[in-house]
């Protein structure tokens, strides 16, 4: 799994701004975000946004991520581009990771033989298995990744997705840790 | 496939009740709609919308439509539910059926047994290929619905999600012909 | 204030089924949509709509309720609607209803007097006050109604925002008693 | 009329960067971007936003505005903050700047005078009238921007909003020249 920070905008002096800005005043403290965010008034985080580039995932882990409605995604695609090369997710609950690749291998090389002999990259892509790796970059404000964080950092969340959510908290919480400190708190300093 | 028109909200009636309102009047003429949709004025169309149960569809057709993010999803979870007995879409350009099958049947054979064998669910499917079917229930408004037509029923689009909605441009053309009549002309009466 | 409901999508069966097709099940039992919602397993929810015509209410109001950013809005436009002959909204807090209904008077005559000498409605309604009323129809799923409901119907939000949510409240209620409960005891039944 | 750039998130590279993604390149030539955004491959753009503080508009600029609901504001509010000091815009086609301020004069005196007498600021307010000015942070994504700037920018649209989405343009354009040289070219260096 691959999770790298490409870009946020702003910081969080521009969120205490946006507080600000509703109450008449120039700004408000770093340490009132928190206040703010408890009582339910979280429009001023959606200011900020942080862009990730998330690899070496698997498509079930795409499946449920692009679910989230307000967050924007460029996608590598299987209809334009040969995932040959794309590596696979191994659950370790599987607990027989011979047979598993075995079973991952019949499909692949499927693929890449459906591929030589001219079948379309859109028609030879239905053997792939959910295993397969993706890549894609994910941007969301930061309101938005605090809704994320809470569904799928949570303990009942699937391993794969909670394991990236919580990186993405980690950083998130390096960046912002007055948005961040009660999920941070919450979620991996427990 | 599967397509189902579960439910609908309102009438064309509404939305030229929606149009007047906007002008001071009690309501505009049906036949006047698509001249304000052509103006870029689509708003009043959005108080109208189609819920569909869909069903037999690929998983690959699953991630693209889901992309759609002004629209309303409940899907059929791997998570929680035994797919053994879900069918596969089968691709035309494939071109071999027999080998298809084959490969397709090590994968979902392999899937059932570990699910024998104990296997969590959300384990077992990393090695489920994108041709598995799936069943959802989808709701969007009509200017949605427009929108994923439009770039759904292209030429430029793949068959499988082009062949979903044109299906679904049929059924809303009989229940709102003002509403889709460019697009039905465009696409289905060509 | 006029509060009409002029349409609803499908019923509590479309919600229920939609719960269960999540899980592999025709349907759940309707007593238990709101233990689902409790879980915040709230998306069945949202393919069900309601659209309301809402009129005479303040410019004030329609400032706060189109913040409301997944719902629909039809409203009467006064670039191209002569609003001489909207009524006012007077609040009771005010305590001089007098000396208020003499300034409203000297404002919205001005606007009157501007458009029979000429000039444009968008430049003559630079004068119109707050107090005057408008109407619209407004269309939002049922996850964004609750949503809605829960922060308008609250003791700290505005008076007449909270009067016209807590007759929607109502009216939904009827239409959906199972989706609806928890608010209905919480804001109404208390 | 106020307009000032408070941030961007990241650059016509990190666009580069996501469109190259889609089509498993590290990325594309800025000088594709156009091409791009002409084919209706919008959603890359989205992965960069710009939020601006803007002041000094009336609040028939405000209602107009907020009716995007893809974009994120913090408006000063009426509720909580005493406006006494808040300008006026004055509309040009009004022709008779001496009886519009009078008029004017004697609206925002009544709601000084009603905040003396001790009546809340959310019912004082509802005399105020539109051309009072307004301050609030709003951040969009860059599609949405150019969606905005659009229907703003347009001849038919409203002198105030075009004037202010004229300006935001502008500043757009040094900032990400390869995403906006279409509209820069349609709207300002026509």
């Amino acid at each position: 799994m691959g999770v790298d920070l490409l870009a946020i905008t702003g910081s969080e002096q521009l969120i205490a701004q946006a507080y600000g800005i509703c109450t008449g005043r120039d700004s408000i403290s770093l340490d009132n975000i928190q206040k703010w965010i408890k009582r339910g008034h979280e429009t001023p985080v959606e200011h900020c946004s942080a862009t990730f580039r998330i690899s070496d995932v698997s498509r079930s882990l795409l499946a449920q991520i692009t679910r989230h409605r307000l967050a924007s995604f460029s996608v590598q695609s299987t209809r334009y581009t040969d995932v040959c090369t794309n590596e696979k997710v191994y659950p370790e609950g599987y607990q027989n990771h011979h047979l598993f690749t075995n079973v991952y291998d019949v499909a692949t090389l499927a693929y890449t033989k459906a591929l030589t002999s001219g079948i379309a990259k859109e028609d030879a892509r239905f053997l792939l298995p959910l295993a397969l790796t993706t890549e894609f970059i994910m941007t969301a404000n930061l309101r938005e990744w605090r809704h994320i964080i809470k569904l799928r950092c949570d303990g009942v969340a699937q391993w794969e997705i909670r394991n990236l959510c919580t990186e993405i908290l980690s950083i998130l919480y390096e960046q912002y840790p007055h948005v961040f400190e009660d999920l941070y708190e919450e979620f991996i300093n427990d």
